[in-house]
């Protein structure tokens, strides 16, 4: 290539405006509150059985979050680092005082009229939830922290949705409304966690290039619940073809 | 539950018949000779695009084949194993003799008119392909040996549907005829390795426990290629929606 035997320099830092704005950018373009699942949601025309594959296979990716997490707490040698870090486990498995994320996933999913048995169990979840969910676990092991981090960063995006979610639900499915507060909990948590994660990527990527790889895992992130929606589409909405031995919409 | 609290005999083996049986019953309900995708193809109904589509994303499938091949090299300890299993390298990434299954790959793609720098580069295949396909990987580094030998036994099921493949190609798609050395030489390859490997299960499983586990490490398998075709099919068939940056059909 030519420009590989031309003196070039490097590319400039990106400025922390530079970079939330470049994050930003990625999220309008493939954050999942733009995909036809989550649009046909917030229409309120998804039926309660598609609610329920919804909750079903969504428990899955909320179960890994705290394994991803700590993956990455274990890739730290930094005290303060894995300290700040640790919150996100908190979050999602509860303690003396909260009962925790997966356990109000688990409310939501019975308030669309699952019993939490058969969500925790898993048998049903479709693979290509297992796999896209699989593949965070592999990113956060496999690449680089800063990487692992910047994973993470799909929180930028998530109040805005979460709270359009809880209005449609409200307005759409009021039924569904006692299985809220998962949604409620993260109003506050996402926030937090957004930010921590924007200041370190900002603050330990040391090149453009390294940036640039920070914005590439936010699309790869962006991909991985992306894809899950899909697969619920394809087997719950259009054309409507669970694989062998998935959920199966009931009447 | 009841069971638990009861004497009981464990369930007997299985005779190498009835795990033939067993496993050639789970090829029957879920091996991705009955996927809507495939029997579209097979029908003459996929236009040169989407045969596209399916050529490029199958290709990282491919790709991944030797990879996870030396991974379950690397996990025997026996010589013997090893060097048989081998063959299978070598059938994909060829040696001195022969190009080897991917470069067959690659001109199968070439045949459907796609440049094949554009198949190897991989930026367009959809994510949810990269997804089911390193689950492959993930399965063969962390499940027990005897289950990382049992997912190749989908080879069993490989040699009826590739021959009518051919067949199908040949009077549908005529054009495609110079891309079928890769099934070609899969017709000799696959019933060798399916026999070593359903004899090295047959041998190795000292329980029907273990038996069992081999028999679900199949339908997970085929689970896997089953994804691969819903990705396929969602994305250029019906509803027809590539996820953002992935490849999209001309014209």
């Amino acid at each position: 290539m030519a420009s590989h035997s031309v003196e070039t320099a490097p590319a400039p830092l990106l400025s922390f405006e530079q970079l939330r704005t470049a994050l930003r950018h990625v999220g309008e373009e493939r954050y999942h509150h733009r995909h036809p699942f989550h649009l046909l949601m917030h229409d309120g025309k998804l039926s309660r059985g598609q609610l329920q594959a919804w909750a079903l296979n969504r428990y899955y990716y909320q179960s890994v979050i705290p394994i991803k997490d700590a993956i990455i707490i274990s890739r730290s040698d930094d005290p303060a680092f894995r300290r700040a870090w640790r919150k996100r486990i908190i979050d999602h498995d509860g303690d003396a005082t909260s009962e925790g994320g997966l356990k109000r996933w688990l409310k939501l999913a019975e308030a669309t009229g699952l019993d939490p048995d058969r969500v925790t169990a898993g048998h049903e979840m479709l693979p290509a939830t297992r796999y896209a969910v699989n593949e965070y676990l592999n990113l956060v092991r496999a690449r680089p922290l800063l990487e692992a981090v910047a994973s993470s960063l799909t929180e930028l995006f998530s109040r805005d949705l979460i709270s359009l979610r809880m209005d449609k639900v409200r307005e759409h499915y009021p039924w569904l409304t006692d299985g809220l507060d998962y949604f409620e909990a993260r109003l506050t948590q996402a926030p937090d966690d957004a930010s921590f994660a924007l200041n370190y990527v900002y603050t330990h990527a040391k090149s453009r290039e390294e940036q640039e790889r920070g914005i590439q895992t936010l699309r790869d992130k962006c991909d991985i619940l992306w894809a899950q929606l899909d697969a619920l589409y394809f087997a719950y909405v259009q054309p409507g073809w669970p694989p062998p031995g998935a959920f199966r919409i009931e009447g």
